[in-house]
């Protein structure tokens, strides 16, 4: 059901002219050193999520890449880095100023990708806020459009909640998007590895059939038998071989060499042996991610999505110096969730608010029958 | 994304067994005349959407058909009504009782169709509430069987809240499955009406785009332009053939030949003219079609949901005398709007939680490709 | 829990100033005579809600008073009347022009109770959008202050959904209101009637025990036998003395003498004999109060809500021709509810998102203790 | 608003009846020695909510002391321990059996609390499901007592998400609940306590007045700079006597001497020092709590009241072996919240639908005027 396509492109990225005043008069940034490790000078400068230019000496601006929300701007050998402050050592260079209009040397440039302005903003007007009555058929076209071109030009980030693996047409509908390359990292908790598995294993979730919906007598050990299989063997991998699981979300990330993180939280039950307990290695493991994406897309999940979103800035830096936006898809039932994201910092999510089956069973449905790569 | 599919068919319908103690020995049912119109006698017996039989004479137990919520009951000419109090008129035999269990002849049969008793309810169980993390593959594949039956066999209503015509798809959709036969009636109020013109017209719903979702300059008279121009020519069927509107709900219902109901409401611009703005005679026509209806599917509106839910019983006795189950099957986006429907009554109701755009997409593109009839 | 309180008061009006360009130089509003009942010609002007000036001849500029969204202008006799379209008479002298900066003789004017700007808005900010998680301490005692105020300066309407009946304490905290002169206008359905009257009859809303939450045997039929026995006697008022019911909200506006309206629905049992069952006759008893109301307080109703909050002006002018702001706050438990009264067009609402019974009670704990008027 | 109090105290409990069949002819239960560290054998059992008693040699039938629920049960020196299956070491002896009614040698008892039966279950009613809509009169009322007595005689647990701080009124209506008592432990996480300590420092959350809502210029820095204070004194403490923060939540469980657990997840900034970062060792560090629990009270956040909702059983032996309920009370704004709490296994919940800022301002008025202990 998609509109007659026009030629999808990125928008153009316009840089700031650092020629023209103020801009060209311009001091450099400045720096002090880090009085000891994870703890930053007084003054320091944290970055938005917008491309951030850095005067390091006169004329010189430096676009800062692969940066992200919240980070200090460290100079190491030469080079900046976007740091979480717990991250910088004792003696680093940490860049000072909390100006964004270049007058401490930091540029933060928020509209390299607007479009012109049109909107002679009426003094009155119905439906000024998104909400689920928002029409979404253009955003399901428009993601259609990326995840295509991000599959073979990108980096499409998967960001799932556990209820992701509860149904069986959507489960399957996430195996098959993985499986036809739309997927190149997943960051995901315990649950939805658990899930999935327990799915495979068992066709149940937390002991409720998939597709039936039927609680099964006993099922409620379906979910801690397949923890504790997986506890036995050591590794998902060695489990879904003794097992034979071939099927579903997981399942699908090792048979097409899909990079996975499980991030521990106090919920888990278990966890699987994969799963980092500690945050910091958590967000450690999914700031490499978050660095490589283009395009992320998050399912029903606050806590994962929030997380991912703090680490994910609006550009990307591609290898060859061109700048592109990165696009952050949230899907969720409620106006809240996605407030709260963007409320969090994550100022360019393009909300769609439905169910994540439908979701996925949209996506699949419109993507599916491309060729695989 | 559909499973294979077992040959389905509706339930069969197990009638009570008057000849066996305690329904042997039940008197019959009592009545009093109606003090006056619109007031029922004191002890007057209230319906249930449960099957309900009546003994009137002994061993004369009568299923009572046309039923509703809340319906007093009343013998006319020898016939069982099932009637809103303010329709009973002075001098109507009211059925007496307020007992369920053939003790006054009166007897609530509230297990016909379900199926042999399995579940040995254990003490401990996960997810037993139905969410949106509920699996709904299954409810999905289980309409799409009932739609394609009920298309030829039954009596298939919609009642929709007017943001069903606010995105492109969603809406052609919808057009769709009225023009392939799958509505036999269309329960609405003015606002989804007027969007549906509106965006015949204009493209826009309260003056936004459809697709692109912009806010049009000027576009919130589209709104208004639209209602004057019906209410300008006297009828939507002039304005649809003046105006050369085609696409979209109501012009697909006028093709069709669908019946519509347009029930007033305190929010109505205009309103137009079919609409029926008392609510006493909007009810009045809503009832008819609530007779007829073998599937019901309410999509977005907690007005119009609750007030069919409340004269669609759970049963159907069609013409040759067998019962069958009557399907009431709500989409929303929230949980709350679900158990309100159900704390209204509407017990029978199978919810499926999700936003009506993916819904009624996913529905068209399931049904679709079936023969036009 | 309130903070040292400043002396309040109602913010100034500052209104345009049309003795300098451009509204120097506009010309006069022009008309067209309607083209049949209830039909508006071409090009008709349709209010918003801010205020609005007419010139209606050189120099003589009128803001509208008695104004609402989405009226069109009238002139009769020589004064200006904001009607819904369906009021305007074939004849009338209807304003045209749809600019809203004077270059047709009309001008909105937005920023009449604004204050000076301060924000010098950054590119970067957590938090923009209000949500349940937006802290409402101060507007909890704006709304104190506000209510003091306009117990003896203004009118105060509310709209309550049937939900505020169902508890004990709450309903209490609403009686109180009105029985301590907060209350000037009540905005209702025939449920919360029903449901109120139940609670004085039986304890019960619905068949549930308003504080112990116990559903009773039979309890469903508290419903049908309140409503029967309001019907059968004729009134509430008659309804009210013979059964001695005194406690509530219905009881507690009877006894003060606050005027209510019922306004009917689709949904109605019954209804009530006040109920007024023509959509347009509740809309038009429902202007009455919002062309005096100063203040509004919609609880838990998104269909009256928005109903009223379409008749409701940004703006009151005085007897004395001064100019002051409506407030309207809407309390819901829903960020969607707000969002969706915001995207038709009541600009001004102010959102406290909680429980109505807790905000209910909030409010009595707050303002009782006041001297009784 | 309190009605009129009946005299309050906890429910008895009633053991079952060991010496009647079938329990008397029970098998004592059977072990398997673990395979591994933290990997159970095949058949193992797991613990549910419900009191549970083994029946560990004839006739000695044990009530599991410390639960929660999906334990292991491990026998080490006699004592029968509930573990996380992480926390099982090789060759622990592990209860087999998936049974609850005895004939393992298990018995789960789910009804020692439970009042006499009373309803007669009607085919038909409204109102069964519990939503925003449930009068909660009651249940704040029946609160009230339960912490006044729990408060010298119990130990009360909070779980507070990160918004319960964004309030001024309920921030101080929560430090006033900790400075007179009502509470021994609080489990958060990071966020908590840098909003509380925002608070604290700058008067802000997140960069937003808690009072005014206003968003500061350059305010989002307030959150990092709290962070970066508090790191480069290395605790908290240190910082509150350093910086003389005096007023909140985390001041007040300081100077009151109430432990706080701060667990690690993937979104925090910082973290703060006292942060367990590792998720098992927060949950440890929760536990420790749990085993001592009578009472929580979870307010707006999933991933902490699920996590310690698995942690807590709706039990606890006392001392002198006594066993009372353990209360859960769950305040959330939204269904699905209450709904999935419910659905992960924490089957006593009482959920109040509400806002947290309206709940703490309830409790605290009503409980304020104590003696201060």
């Amino acid at each position: 059901m998609q509109s007659t396509e026009q030629p999808w492109s990125l928008p153009p990225y316009s840089p700031p002219d650092f020629s023209a005043p103020p801009l060209a008069q311009a001091p450099p940034a400045t720096t002090t050193p880090a009085p000891a490790d994870g703890v930053l000078p007084d003054g320091y400068h944290a970055t938005s999520n917008h491309p951030e230019y850095l005067q390091l000496s006169p004329g010189d601006w430096q676009l800062v890449a692969k940066s992200r929300m919240d980070a200090a701007l460290v100079l190491r050998e030469g080079k900046v880095l976007a740091l979480e402050p717990r991250r910088v050592r004792q003696g680093d260079l940490v860049i000072l100023g909390r100006t964004e209009n270049g007058e401490e040397g930091i540029y933060v440039h928020s509209t390299g990708f607007a479009p012109p302005e049109s909107d002679g903003a009426e003094k009155f007007a119905f439906r000024t806020r998104g909400t689920r009555e928002t029409p979404f058929s253009r955003s399901y076209d428009e993601l259609y459009q990326l995840l295509r071109h991000d599959r073979e030009h990108g980096y499409i980030s998967w960001v799932l909640g556990p209820a992701v693996a509860f149904d069986k047409d959507s489960r399957y509908a996430m195996q098959g998007l993985i499986e036809h390359g739309f997927c190149h990292a997943l960051l995901v908790g315990n649950a939805l590895a658990v899930h999935d598995l327990e799915a495979a294993r068992f066709g149940t979730g937390l002991g409720q059939d998939i597709y039936t919906r039927q609680l099964l007598p006993g099922g409620h050990y379906h979910h801690l038998d397949l923890i504790n299989e997986v506890r036995r063997r050591g590794s998902i991998v060695r489990t879904l071989r003794e097992l034979q699981l071939v099927d579903g979300i997981i399942p699908a990330c090792e048979s097409r060499g899909v990079p996975y993180v499980l991030a521990g939280s106090i919920r888990d039950d278990g966890p699987l042996p994969e799963v980092l307990t500690d945050s910091r290695l958590a967000q450690d493991a999914m700031r490499i991610h978050a660095d490589r994406t283009t395009t992320v897309v998050a399912l029903a999940t606050q806590l994962h999505a929030i997380a991912f979103g703090n680490m994910v800035p609006s550009y990307r830096v591609l290898p060859d110096g061109k700048v592109r936006p990165v696009y952050f898809y949230v899907v969720d039932m409620s106006e809240f969730s996605v407030d709260k994201l963007v409320n969090r910092g994550s100022l360019q999510a393009t909300a769609i608010l439905t169910n994540v089956q439908d979701f996925l069973i949209n996506l699949w449905h419109n993507l599916n029958g491309e060729r695989t790569v």
